[in-house]
């Protein structure tokens, strides 16, 4: 993560950090070296902060994740001759970016049995197109939608996971981006697919998991945003009886380009459910719950723009982060 | 276009038997060989139907078209080496589907100064991610929609790009097809693009028509069919100002899969024109026209119901292939 612990590109180790079972024994990050996580993080973990590979190598670190993930995917340049370095050492690599790795480093793996490297955003499959057959499962599917890129959504749908295993439900997680996939070891990088297979590989991935009673279907982009196509195959695909609305609860225009305001959300609600349900043609999927991220937010205005919105809306509002994630899983379940 | 000239899949050679404007010599097909188009299709060409490859090109042929565009994308086997044959020929290669030939087929060119391979669905350039910079510019942008695939959304564009250039306006078409590309000689594969591209291509490509008053966004899809992802990705890159949406009169549920129906008109041009403004972020766009495709109707039928969905929505309706586009275009220019 060097250099990128307090940017929002780090957020592919900070969801690794929160999420992969795997043990962590260190990140990387030579300005921070010497702490641990959670001495400068918000987030409880007790790994410590190294200055180099090397000290990484010598706690036993076996794998090597690039843990960032930078706007337009590119791999840093003075990462590679860290990337050979790990390689040469016999360690595996784990790259989330769009940049691949697999051919262009392959000659540096020193032991092929039992190294690999592993470009997460390659699609694996072609998909048949989609013809709505989740549309016909009994089960309960359960679609993450925001108001922009990185408001929560993967994180609100890990916690819930967490929750609905607590309960002993039959839940599964189809991961649809880079780090939900690293961390589940599973799942589609649906950007990386051309437009034409999209809403057949969120099918796909859904159709995998269809015994189980609750599947949460990670979600990506926003409705809102100029730039991001993916919700649309994600409610195709899917075919959500449930949507959870998540929502950075400092922000009231996308982070990029500004120029773009978040909508009142009552109004927004009821366009993804509109588009959800395409005139009563698709099930019609409620937003059950919304999730705020109130990061920064301190106590007191967390709990302030929770009830206000809560009122507003009328749907159980929480930060599943700070709160945990009861109150929605709980309208999920009853609603 | 051998064996296609009376089924679905033949839709590329129509369109470009319809708009082309390069002269056609001649189309393949041994069944309906010594025939012109006109006699055995609704199609106003004089254009001869030949047995085979040589026929055509004693004809003068100089570039061989693949006239279909099959469900899945995939070459024929037996046509492999007809393509072969074309290229020994000296002739060029248009092909829109999905096999790529570019490649594969180079070892045939017997001249490369002249001959060339157009795989028209391979993606050109990768995009910026789009920023709504289209909502800027102060020109119309009319957006064609759907209520299934293969609803006439390109045929409706070409015979209104017909209509604005008769009426001496300055107009633009944005083709994001393989017919509309091989017939205008630009545009953009849309389904061929990843999803994280889709909205910053078609921002491109409009934005590259951006000096004309007018400028006509070649649909794809359906907001409605389960497979379909382009039509938020074409509302976000156009941000559109004007919807015309196209429907084929004597459907009422898709054609694949046929569970799904169509919903009333009214609430689907409600849906549409809701997520083209994003709850008034976005210009508001209004469907300012519906295209039926009457083409399975006899004369009164069509009459009927042009009459009866003109009434039910109150938008100008008509079969722009039928009647011309005059009641469209006029109702674009009005309204």
């Amino acid at each position: 993560m060097e250099g990128n612990l307090f940017s929002d590109y780090g957020k592919m180790g900070f969801g690794v950090l929160r999420y992969l079972l795997n043990p962590i024994v260190g990140v990387i990050d030579s300005g921070s070296a010497g702490k641990t996580i959670d001495e400068i993080l918000p987030i409880p973990s007790k790994t410590p902060i190294v200055p180099d590979l090397e000290s990484a190598h010598a706690l036993g670190a076996e794998v090597l994740i690039l843990g960032i993930a930078p706007s337009g995917g590119k791999i840093p340049q003075q990462w590679y001759p860290i990337i050979e370095e790990a390689l040469q050492r016999g360690m595996s690599i784990v790259n989330g970016l769009h940049d691949l790795l697999a051919e262009r480093m392959k000659a540096h793996v020193v032991n092929p049995k039992d190294q690999w490297i592993w470009d997460v955003r390659v699609p694996q499959f072609v998909p048949p197109i989609a013809s709505a057959l989740c549309a016909d499962l009994p089960n309960n599917r359960v679609l993450f939608i925001g108001t922009d890129m990185a408001a929560g959504k993967m994180t609100a749908g890990l916690e819930l996971l967490k929750w609905f295993r607590k309960k002993d439900q039959k839940v599964g997680f189809v991961a649809t981006g880079q780090i939900g996939i690293t961390i589940t070891g599973a799942g589609i990088p649906l950007d990386a697919f051309k437009v034409d297979h999209a809403c057949g590989a969120v099918e796909q991935a859904v159709l995998e998991q269809k015994d189980n009673d609750w599947i949460l279907v990670e979600g990506q982009g926003s409705l809102l945003h100029p730039g991001s196509t993916a919700t649309l195959p994600l409610m195709r695909g899917s075919c959500p009886t449930h949507l959870v609305l998540c929502h950075r609860a400092d922000l009231n225009h996308l982070r990029q380009p500004e120029k773009i305001k978040i909508p009142d959300l009552k109004a927004f609600v009821a366009l993804n459910e509109a588009l959800a349900s395409v005139c009563g043609t698709y099930p019609q999927a409620k937003v059950a719950g919304i999730c705020l991220n109130t990061m920064n937010l301190n106590e007191e205005q967390a709990q302030e723009i929770i009830a206000r919105i809560g009122d507003h809306t009328g749907i159980p509002t929480t930060d599943v982060v700070r709160y945990g994630a009861e109150a929605i899983g709980q309208a999920l379940i009853n609603g």
